[in-house]
């Protein structure tokens, strides 16, 4: 693969910085990180240009932090969204005229990668795990055919654009969002900590 | 503010590096990241060292942001719980003990640093927004006043560690998560685009 590296561009990065800055930020080579990024590349070069990119992620696993190195959409300033399906799949739209572009894998294909195959579908019990350049070659030599992609129409820009009225908690005293009740989430039984 | 961007720091970077990359990753210099940058690093203090570092936010707002910037956990790797909450407080927790350090604003002291009062509470109508270095001069001079902290100890850990068995959804086709339902969180009518 070392060929290509710095030849192959995901979104703004070569192939060789989005691997460095995989490690760094995500915190290793994953499967997941590498073939997410080449969804956000593909879903971005099929939206087109846009200065109101919106993203949105269909599993909490991997592909948000592809996102968040290759686009401007974080989850802390709300244009990244991340819905906890446990699908494998993202939408890149712009947020103004609400056309999309959403990418999953081509699942009738991952016969012919084995590697990749063995890892979306989880076989049982888990084989050793191949090393990481087995993946990467395998994602290079499916390339597009890797990927199903289609346009789609969002019903409405996912993130909130309106303000929230908050108020204290008549309970622990802290601040909340109103709307979710007569006392905060946490008081209401969700706290995470005793 | 000035002479300090150097020397303070903000868990592994320095105020004046964690400015650059606040406006590199989350797109613009905010109050909310800012006043994050230094709840993470509060808490991270009082929990100590540990290999087995964990977060929470309790708002999807900033916040889970300045926990990405200053801390090996994120989105996409699962060590960063987001709770869609509405509260401006965040955990840093040992996912082996279960003891964590919650911070959050000291609504107390607010009432004195009018620029972080006006943020926070949300002045009807909405003032206009003041320059960016009179939210550092006033976070800068409230040091850790501005902050209420607490030990908890957590109910378990927020990362899910089981294998989810995951099965082709029979209307689209694509895979998901069993236990979610006959069929996909789309499919059953929660798809987000037409």
């Amino acid at each position: 693969m070392k060929p290509n590296e710095k030849t192959i561009f995901l979104g703004p990065l070569t192939l060789f910085d989005y691997l460095l800055q995989m490690e760094a930020f995500h915190g290793s080579r994953s499967p997941g990180m590498l073939i997410g990024g080449f969804m956000v590349d593909l879903a971005l070069r099929k939206l087109g240009p846009t200065p109101h990119l919106n993203m949105v992620t269909e599993t909490v696993v991997c592909l948000p932090d592809a996102v968040q190195l290759l686009t401007p959409c974080t989850m802390g300033n709300g244009f990244l969204q991340v819905l906890d399906w446990g699908k494998f799949a993202l939408t890149a739209y712009d947020r103004v005229n609400l056309a999309g572009a959403r990418v999953g894998l081509n699942l009738e294909v991952l016969q012919g990668y084995p590697v990749i195959g063995s890892w979306f579908f989880r076989a049982e019990p888990a084989p050793p795990k191949p090393p990481f350049e087995d993946f990467c070659a395998e994602v290079l030599a499916a390339g597009q055919a890797l990927f199903r992609f289609r346009s789609v129409q969002l019903r409405k820009a996912l993130k909130p654009s309106e303000r929230v009225p908050t108020g204290r908690c008549s309970r622990c005293g802290e601040f909340y969002p109103l709307r979710l009740g007569a006392v905060c989430p946490s008081c209401q039984g969700k706290a995470y900590f005793e």
